[in-house]
């Protein structure tokens, strides 16, 4: 195995109603998965509520330190919606009506009641230089700026965007993981993980304790680049822990 | 209505299970509900892996620029267990047994297999000068700092240490909200609420849409720290949402 380049990207969530508490975010697990798929490790989140300068220096924090950066949240039609404009002060250029996005629009409200409302025409507002991200779901598009991808909060919007970003990205090998279940506390087997986790360089083993069924148990999850290394690993590991008295669940429990 | 200290609390999530997209996060919600609760506001999150520098640089970022910092994650027996390491590092103090916490690991696997093992005996590990919170979901206690709060990444562990906290933080008021629905596409009611906001200072509206039952609607959240404030709100915005031909709905739908 040569090493190769890994690709980072981070993701800033724009949204009073997650640090609120109202809304659960499901956009962090998504971007995550999308992400290694396309070879890309998701290494660092942050949550900003909806003010301009919050939203600016995250995301300049964000944009500068990883290969790419992915927002969401913030680029409906209302008052509160302003990723746009916070995007385009970040990165020093102006906020134009994007020609495709206004047209995409036009298309879509042309036979609906109120037609393209000036509330509407915000969703055609982009960073200058900017390109379009296609939405499958709702139409209004996402969008690219530099390194920048500018998604909606709405989970099932959000999705049909990563959908179109699909293989367009430059990426490095995927993230490989196998999951290995057993009922033991992870207590009892913290030494053999360790040991095995410094057996197996290029591995890393995460151990995820559970309380079901009425006992105790945990998922150790074996993650690398190589998939015959996480292999070796996972056979190492299930050896050892039968040797401990514990049956090994391909998987996880 | 006078203005007073508005406090503000951050929430640093340890865990490679998120950033991989394994877990999906339920200790944003949880955390962000009960600081409202204590009258104090979540404004940043972030999410680090399990990775001394980044856990060291992301808590020394958040605890300075806050008046509380609270983190969940990496306090279990095993080897990716690095939290208390990574927090007695940001403050520059060594780790230490902490003997209440040893007495009560000790009192815990006193009658359990293998007893209080070196690797259980990890989670009686705190910084220097730290003070306990009770854990009455699992016994090993959660770790106050100075204004650092670390709790276990299993929500509800989490949330037993949350409770062992509750009315024990200094905080002001609470933030209220108030949710009006209507089944009125958003882009149809973006200015009403822009106005609505405007003329209401000391509330803020959210505008959040939704696909339900065939059909697009919005929930419209109002929070203000003044209940008369927001109540006065929301009639004004039932008013005009009913003079735009939408029927409000108090609560959401």
């Amino acid at each position: 195995m040569t090493k190769s380049k890994t690709w980072t990207a981070a993701l800033l969530i724009i949204g009073d109603e997650i640090l609120s508490g109202r809304t659960e975010d499901k956009n962090i697990a998504q971007v995550a998965l999308w992400l290694n798929d396309q070879g890309i490790r998701l290494v660092e989140v942050r949550v900003v509520p909806d003010i301009e300068e919050r939203i600016v220096s995250g995301l300049n924090a964000l944009r500068s330190s990883h290969d790419y950066c992915f927002t969401t949240g913030g680029i409906g039609p209302t008052h509160d919606d302003i990723t746009v404009d916070a995007v385009a002060k970040a990165f020093g250029v102006k906020v134009v009506v994007h020609p495709t996005a206004r047209a995409i629009l036009e298309d879509y409200y042309r036979d609906r009641p109120g037609g393209l409302t000036d509330a509407r025409m915000r969703m055609a507002r982009t960073p200058e230089g900017a390109e379009l991200i296609a939405n499958a779901a709702s139409r209004a598009p996402g969008i690219r700026v530099g390194n920048v991808f500018i998604l909606a909060g709405v989970p099932h919007i959000a999705a049909a965007m990563l959908d179109a970003l699909d293989g367009t990205l430059e990426g490095g090998r995927k993230m490989l993981s196998l999951t290995i279940g057993a009922r033991a506390p992870e207590s009892d087997v913290a030494d053999l993980l360790r040991q095995t986790e410094a057996d197996h360089p290029g591995c890393a083993i995460g151990s995820y304790p559970f309380f079901k069924d009425g006992g105790y148990g945990s998922n150790f999850v074996i993650r690398s680049e190589d998939e015959a290394l996480a292999r070796d690993c996972g056979d190492v590991l299930k050896d050892r822990l039968r040797g401990h008295g514990f049956e090994p669940v391909e998987g996880g429990i």
